[in-house]
């Protein structure tokens, strides 16, 4: 597998993303990269032996989040993302793309230089969250499409179920983010939404409310890309309020701190699925090509797991999987 | 001062709506009541001289969940909330109604029995949130209309304006809802609210992200009913979610019980917020008479609180000024 790394996506860039290209070349003996970046920084940073299975593409330009994600092609053609979509779109031999860059330049790259799948109107972020019992579930669309039709919604849904299944998933629920349980409940697109998803032959389990959904109920929620992202940004904000109201309680005095001795290790415990959210990298699905968008802050280890599951999903054949589902509904 | 008061909606109804009319007679000796429920009861638990300043319209059916909201004035045209919307749309006399039963029967209601201010084009919810620096925020619609147009969304701005002068707030600030700070960010119905909004007069401050509506950066926030609704069930998840792992981890055995005997005074006050979100009453605001739903879980302190706030709007001619609002924007 070769994966394309832009080495200057992110606040952590250029050292995390180099650091986690070593790391995945260390972990994965199979695995080659191309990065996207100051050649003469990566040599220093990486052995000679990581090196003889990475191409660097030189570059000290990167698209920040200043740059208008509509026009960072034609302002920075030569920035690190944008040489990242070049190489993409003409090398064949390149099988992924991953990046910690601004998630509107991710989009507009993907559409303008990738194009989608066919029979895909438009692609759309995927996010991951834990849910309460343990396990995972994964909203789409998180914010790439603000006024959707109804037929996006399913095929976000077809996306979503063709990701878990490549990683081994099988039969994903499918919900649908709304306001009440019952089929009637919504607005004109989750009503419209709801009767396309119950004949679409997936395992569609209904409505799923904004407090239900870390409930566990479904492996896939789906939404608009307004609701969705409103939806994952109130969610930390109450997590954030509330975890700053307790956290401001127990460091409250020399006493409160003393009782928080004998609780330490199960505080500490509290943290875990938050930091589970930061380290889940975002899948840009529907584009012709696997892209993965690591988190602004992401630290070399999350970096280093973005390029494993994006060589994970190219191993499985993921836009295969994708561009078969999407031609399914359109045979009935 | 005459307020109506619905005995049997909400969970702790009757024992609850009883006790809070007695609390709200004695701590206003101005006030009366006219209390829809069961006569016998009502009249074995309130005092003669709290009787002296009661009506009784007696009633055993109440409305439930169960009910669809459409249909209820129909199929229980006796029950208590329906018979509520008969006299406070019959008689003058009546200023108010505050109400803990379910909030779609109370909308369809107001909109079939009561109707709406003339120039309003929804009646809309609105919600009470604490916010982190100590203040309240309002936002406008929770979830009474799914697929607005972007003027009722600047309605809502002057209704919540009005409501805010109405209780000595002066020049509130309002902000939109939205995923991005910027004026072009968002869906196709926040952009062109957006503009109305920033030609409305009002004093109105951008776009507000989900995870900030909580910072106090404006006094009403405006919103479709789904995403606002979506909005509120996200963050309510978000806050109990922390507060189950924190309560957790600080209740895992005996040596973090101990530690918590430290910290219990400052534990305590976690709560304080959340305690307030569901004792703020939710006005139904735009139809031609002032109605407030209390929470369904309202205890009779809660519903006390409601009646006050129904009697102090109805002073301050609330209805009247938002007519005097609504009609403005119109003669531009």
């Amino acid at each position: 597998m070769k994966i394309a790394l832009d080495i200057l996506g992110g606040d952590l860039a250029p050292e995390a993303p180099i650091k986690a290209a070593s790391l995945a070349l260390s972990s994965d003996k199979e695995l080659s990269l191309v990065l996207f970046g100051p050649k003469a920084l990566i040599e220093q940073k990486l052995t000679k032996d990581e090196l003889s299975r990475v191409e660097i593409i030189d570059t000290d330009i990167a698209v920040t989040n200043e740059d208008h994600p509509a026009t960072f092609l034609d302002q920075k053609p030569n920035c690190s993302l944008a040489l990242a979509f070049d190489a993409l779109h003409k090398r064949e031999d390149i099988d992924a793309l991953v990046s910690s860059g601004p998630t509107g330049a991710l989009l507009t790259g993907a559409v303008l230089r990738i194009g989608r799948i066919p029979g895909i109107k438009r692609p759309c972020l995927m996010a991951t969250l834990p849910t309460e019992d343990g396990s995972l579930v994964r909203l789409l669309d998180s914010g790439a499409n603000m006024d959707p039709q109804p037929e996006w919604l399913v095929q976000y849904a077809i996306m979503g179920e063709a990701y878990l299944k490549a990683i081994g998933i099988e039969e994903p629920r499918i919900g649908l983010l709304s306001v009440g349980m019952e089929k009637g409940k919504g607005n004109e697109l989750t009503k419209t939404t709801f009767g396309l998803l119950e004949q679409s032959g997936m395992n569609f389990v209904g409505n799923i409310e904004g407090d239900h959904v870390l409930k566990g109920e479904a492996d896939i929620v789906v939404a608009d890309g307004f609701s969705g992202n409103v939806f994952l940004k109130s969610l930390e904000e109450g997590a954030k309020w509330v975890a700053d109201l307790f956290t401001k309680a127990i460091k409250r005095n020399a006493l409160t701190k003393f009782g928080a001795l004998f609780q330490l290790k199960y505080l500490k415990e509290v943290k875990k699925p938050f930091k589970y959210a930061n380290e889940a990298c975002a899948p840009l699905l529907g584009a012709k090509r696997i892209i993965l968008k690591s988190h602004g802050k992401a630290e070399a280890p999350t970096i280093e797991a973005a390029i494993h599951q994006a060589s994970r999903l190219a191993k499985e054949g993921l836009i295969s999987k994708i561009a078969e589902k999407v031609r399914l509904p359109e045979r009935k």
